[in-house]
């Protein structure tokens, strides 16, 4: 890590992804703040409870941003004002209607100015190996340029951070289960009920994590009928 | 400008510099909507009539989007809770002070989101040769990195488009009377009272770019004191 404190802020929606990336961040060096955003999504208010749970318990400052704009003049399946979460796994065309435009974009963005105001050195994401390329600001290219804007817009030379970059979502799983998350304090469901409802894409993805990494879930889902198979296209 | 309806967003403060953009984006085709950020600033509440004033004279949709985080949680002399405003030129040390953390990051982050919910295919900012280097997200590399990962992270691949970026602010003030803007409706004043100071660097170079420029200076200042000289170390 540049400049700056050599600490890092770790963007914490309250998933099983950002949640490992955090106790994965706690392992390696000090961890200055955590940072959601509240951007108007259906699950929002599932999520970011867990988000500050974990950063308590760590004893990490923890902050939520609402981004209240997104979901007052930005049009998209994932807020609150749009239509059904599409079920099954995520697919071109289905899933298209889920992106929220350009939000890793935003995140990042404020993220690292956040950062810059803490003096911290780094910024943290859990990006990984499964993300979905019809995200196009979850792509590679999109994430090097961003790590460029950052370190190149700041005093501090912000370093963008990917721990788990190379790792698939099982890969994730296990390794948090190795550092002591509890992942039942975990959320992943987009439509945002009162348990997970088992059968949108992210909690396919999360039962099949579990289920690949030899994990015991210990999720509770409306629905755990058979998963649907894998599409040939997606990649992972 | 590549991809989707061909139109443009305008980022648009209220200043003279972004207020001329709008007039020559205006003239050199189709313009989705502007886009004004209240991040909390001691100036916010005297630009931003002037954006909208502007936007309703030429029949575009204006939006005000509010940055509270920033206020609220950011560290900076620019904002309502900071210091005061440093008087003179732009010059290191003191200028810093002035620094919003990765603000034109944040702004333009979510310019991008906006500009491809909207549809449109590119994203204008009042960038000029004048930008001063102290700020890292002003600069040509910051903004080479950025204006990248807002192509890519995108499905519109939205494109910035910097119509000033070799124009000086002298250059912009003489295209500006060209084009018919009325500059006593834009503010420059960093203070934020009753009338531009007339004494901080921002005011400090409004008047320098009218006088330069030759053209009478319609604004109404608290102190019209001679300029100060302009440091040997300030480019441009």
């Amino acid at each position: 890590m540049s400049g700056a404190n050599g600490e890092s802020v770790v963007l914490l929606s309250g998933g099983m992804d950002s949640v490992a990336a955090l106790y994965e961040t706690v392992q390696r060096g000090p961890v200055a703040a955590t940072l959601s955003f509240h951007y108007g999504s259906k699950h929002n208010d599932r999520e970011i409870p867990f988000a500050a749970w974990h950063s308590q318990k760590l004893g990490v400052p923890h902050l939520t941003i609402p981004l209240d704009f997104i979901g007052r003049h930005f049009a998209s399946d994932l807020l609150a004002g749009g239509g059904e979460v599409p079920k099954g796994h995520y697919e071109e065309e289905s899933m298209k209607k889920t992106v929220v435009p350009f939000r890793n974009g935003i995140m990042l963005a404020v993220a690292a100015g956040f950062a810059e105001s803490k003096g911290a050195s780094a910024l943290v994401i859990a990006a990984h190996a499964g993300d979905h390329a019809i995200y196009p600001d979850c792509r590679e290219d999109f994430m090097r340029a961003m790590g460029d804007a950052m370190r190149l817009g700041t005093y501090a030379g912000i370093e963008l951070v990917r721990p788990f970059i190379h790792l698939t979502k099982t890969q994730i799983a296990a390794r948090g289960a190795e550092l002591g998350v509890d992942f039942s304090r975990t959320w992943s469901c987009y439509v945002g009920g009162e348990t997970h409802c088992g059968e949108c894409g992210t909690c396919v993805e999360r039962r099949e994590a579990f289920q690949l990494a030899g994990l015991n879930d210990p999720t509770e889902y409306a629905s755990t009928g058979p998963l649907p198979a894998r599409p040939v296209a997606t990649a992972n």
